[in-house]
């Protein structure tokens, strides 16, 4: 059975089945023309929207539809957690070639759906459309943080500490191994970064609410991008300390067996890492974060009055600029 | 000057550039991981999200980029005014063949953005993708509703009268004609119905306060399907008078001169009209509907105790079953 035998409202059902029953603030979900909730109080909104296109962020040939339905969402509840922010609900909006086999599409909702529930938020709408090609997923998904709590990328000032959470570059080593078919133990660890990333939501929670990063970004488009990002928001620049930066050991390795220069860990993107500023000599505002974030922090750079971005190699005992982030279009 | 020349940043830059400064309530706009705003008191919220694809919705080679821009937030802002909901902000979510020239990538935005700002709604962030294929625009929309004066498809009972707003058929005869690029003076307001429809709003926001309707649709998938959608919420049936459907004259006659059957100014989607009920007798309610709303309103049929749904047409004496509705897959 294929997409293009079902109607419309057969798809609809065979996504209300894997969706638990609506909580009592969604008083209109799936099926009216839209979605009305209940805000929760004394908090503010957090929305954010992501897409995910085939050929250009997945290819169906290895990648399974459960990680794309997983990643779909995953991206935009890293976004949140750049923000401090709680999930609430999300819009999940696909375009669906006619030819998508229905399991593949009941697997991909059930990617969805898992990490969903994994964060305890409801899917409140959607749209449905055939494509004339490529299998798309745009997903919108709004949480809450109170006022005090949200994280920007503009309130890092000189001298403030960078942090980086987990390891980088294991996804991009991820990507690369499943594009050559290369399959070891090593590679099975970053494969799954790449296919089921977590997002660091319980981190970018305890993060606002002890009040310990003074900004925080996601390093979807990678760490170069996400230094940057911080300091042209900030209006500062940052000296990362290059032995620091937490690049993944097997992803070193699996950048090395194929010739890739190890600086790609830092500007290919997918990590869904946070990285976040701290006040100098606040690191004791760490504690809850680092205890139950449920994810290692690093400290690798700090902030500068000067607006360059460099890399203080102390091995090598040379200092040399930040390569340039990853870029959509050009 | 083609898409693929620009960086993601240069095309948010050019999008900014055509949008009004962010009002108090929006904390943090574009430009950050995610918005955060803040939410209306004592309002509910009300969600929906719609996508236009290239091949699926639109043909770019009879669609002014402007239209598309135009159509992608119009579908939107019909749902809402359905449920009788102010518009407050959009997500903007675009997929962008690298080959599309930016100066229609600026006609789109412009196209979006003057509806946004008759609208007083603003933009709060978005995503930018390459596509690999088709121009794509997904949408979310938020609006708020006061609790008593939300519309949904479920209030009908038996006895309660329908009512369309406007004419219906307009739309569709404009994309035949589009098609088929025969322009004539009767086809100019039928294209521009199709290419720049205008969402209800005033309308669904008054019949909403007014609590004059008892349930609501929009007719984005055509008469037939809206009466359907209502009489399966609401557990009625529905039986219209054919003669007093207000199907568009000049619709009618694009529709007899290309040889298709009159009946599919009921069964094409593409008009942006609102479907409703209200209580029988109860007509003086729609007085604030009718003097402030904009737009015509028609009486067309009754709900019904039986589940069945039917045309009654008087001129020819005859009663035959309403027509199915629009499927988007099968």
């Amino acid at each position: 059975v294929i997409i293009g035998d079902l109607t419309e409202r057969e798809l609809v059902a065979r996504i209300q089945d894997q969706l638990p029953p609506p909580p009592p603030w969604m008083l209109v979900g799936i099926g009216d023309d839209a979605a009305i909730v209940e805000p929760e109080r004394n908090r503010l909104e957090v929305l954010t929207v992501d897409a995910l296109v085939e050929g250009i962020h997945f290819d169906r040939s290895f990648t399974p539809p459960s990680a794309i339905g997983h990643r779909a969402l995953a991206v935009n509840l890293s976004d949140l957690a750049a923000m401090g922010a709680s999930p609430r609900l999300a819009l999940v909006s696909l375009a669906l070639p006619p030819a998508l086999p229905c399991s593949d599409f009941d697997e991909m909702i059930a990617g969805l759906a898992r990490l969903a529930a994994e964060h305890r938020m409801h899917v409140a709408g959607g749209n449905l459309t055939r494509s004339p090609g490529p299998l798309m997923l745009d997903i919108t998904v709004a949480g809450t943080v109170k006022r005090r709590q949200a994280l920007t990328r503009a309130g890092a000032r000189a001298g403030d500490e960078l942090y980086v959470s987990g390891t980088i570059g294991a996804a991009a080593a991820g990507l690369l191994a499943l594009r050559e078919r290369t399959g070891s133990a090593e590679t099975t660890e970053c494969v799954a970064r790449f296919l089921y990333p977590t997002p660091r939501v319980r981190l970018g929670t305890l993060l606002g609410r002890t009040r310990a990063a003074t900004a925080c970004v996601d390093l979807s488009d990678g760490l170069a991008d996400g230094v940057r990002q911080i300091g042209a928001s900030s209006g500062v620049g940052a000296e990362l300390d290059g032995a620091a930066v937490p690049i993944d050991p097997a992803a070193r390795a699996l950048f090395r067996s194929h010739g890739v220069n190890v600086d790609e860990a830092m500007t290919r993107g997918d990590d869904y890492e946070l990285l976040f500023t701290v006040r100098p000599r606040s690191g004791s505002r760490l504690k809850a974060a680092r205890r139950h974030g449920g994810v290692g922090l690093t400290r690798i750079g700090v902030c500068t009055a000067s607006r360059d971005f460099v890399i203080q190699d102390s091995n090598a005992n040379c200092r040399r600029p930040l390569p340039a982030g990853y870029t959509h279009f050009r």
